[in-house]
């Protein structure tokens, strides 16, 4: 039995604690929140505090809080082993005295959407080995996968992690935007949206790369840029050059 | 009964071809390409010619060449009701004396990944109701989903695919070259990438936006930009600025 203590109460302390509370190899001791809406959420049906003054020992505490509260809040924590869970935070972002390591689960989440954490994969560091095989263990009670990550690595992951979520996430809004503003359902993309994202793991995102821009079709192109607007003309004249570039570079 | 005739031998013509192959309600007759393989590859799965002027007449005539080819081949087809598949021509684009439509796929496709048709919607257009219900009912045969789209708006949605497919994939692409540059396994990101294709079916793009951008939080937006190259770095200001000024318009 691993026990937890978990500081925070935004989308990933949420998801963590249910998923926490579901595991009989782990037990969640505490959760801390100064929020009084969310202490009344857990309260029945977890020990909690909003006093870091009262913060329980635990096997390990789990800071998921905002990137820029970690140092703040870690410099008051005196438990013997303390991780964050931020992507673009190295592990010296952690004060605490004492242990320290990363716990970072590289998915988006949002609290009104269930997350399956056994597709999540969580990046861990620690400063010696007994605490990475701690988080091991976490990790494989809540059966999911793990990659050794340290904090240079996580920094260029988390960039990484911008433009394949963030920033392909707003393709999708504009593609919404040019949908809505001609009448066509938006819904009809959704298809080739799901087909894209499946087929660079079979095949790798250069090798899926299909398109006008790869194909250096400059009618198709040049009709498609007076169809934009100014703000979408200058993207799609962009991101068209990077695809040829990258083309020319392989 | 339904018979088509198929001009082409591309991967809209391969993949249509072989499901057209396996359903009762469809009788493929002939399918033209000047490509000796592919005449060989179907020589003996149905009947091939590589003459317009040998082109057997079928209820339908499905063109899917290239669009650069549509004016040129559609010239010199006389069957009654020719359609082509391209999310960027206009219905105009074909040059038969006869009837015209449009049997538009929308869906990425590779000759080697299998594609599952039901799951790709049809944007159909025909000059009369007759011809729009004989392509409804091969849509059916095929199990897919229609949507009536004019060649207006269509050009419209090829526009807004190429945001949502080949900038979001190539998105990926970039990921791919931080991770690779970095020593970080890309396989990390896939269940983020499909986590977040998946997001926008249950909660629209615009509010499954996470990130740095939307946050406005200037020094993790700073301290990557200076992570990236030149090429990079332009790309990221550029979608960073178009998050942040497409939430202030909502």
């Amino acid at each position: 039995m691993i026990s937890v203590t978990l500081i925070g109460s935004g989308n990933v302390a949420y998801h963590l604690a249910h998923h926490f509370l579901k595991r009989s190899q782990i037990c969640l001791k505490q959760i801390y929140t100064r929020n009084t809406k969310d202490l009344r959420y857990w309260k029945d049906k977890v020990s909690t505090t909003n006093s870091l003054e009262l913060l329980e020992e635990s096997d390990v505490t789990i800071l998921a809080v905002s990137d820029d509260s970690i140092q703040e809040v870690s410099k008051h924590v005196k438990n013997s082993f303390v991780v964050h869970t931020s992507g673009g935070k190295s592990v010296n972002e952690l004060k605490n005295t004492t242990n320290k390591g990363v716990f970072y689960p590289l998915q988006t989440f949002s609290k009104h959407k269930e997350v399956s954490l056994s597709e999540v994969p969580f990046c861990l560091e620690a400063e010696n080995n007994k605490d990475l095989q701690l988080l091991k263990r976490i990790v494989k009670s809540l059966d999911s996968n793990w990659f050794e990550i340290n904090s240079e690595q996580r920094k260029h992951l988390h960039v990484a992690a911008v433009f394949a979520n963030n920033f392909s996430n707003h393709m999708y809004t504009l593609a919404k935007d040019i949908c809505q503003k001609h009448n066509v359902p938006f819904q009809i993309l959704f298809p080739l949206i799901q087909e894209t994202s499946q087929k660079i793991v079979d095949l790798s995102p250069e090798k899926s790369q299909t398109g006008p821009a790869v194909r250096n079709d400059k009618k198709t192109i040049e009709k498609h840029v007076n169809l934009l607007s100014e703000k979408q003309k200058e993207i799609y004249k962009l991101i068209t050059e990077s695809i040829q570039n990258h083309g020319k570079k392989l």
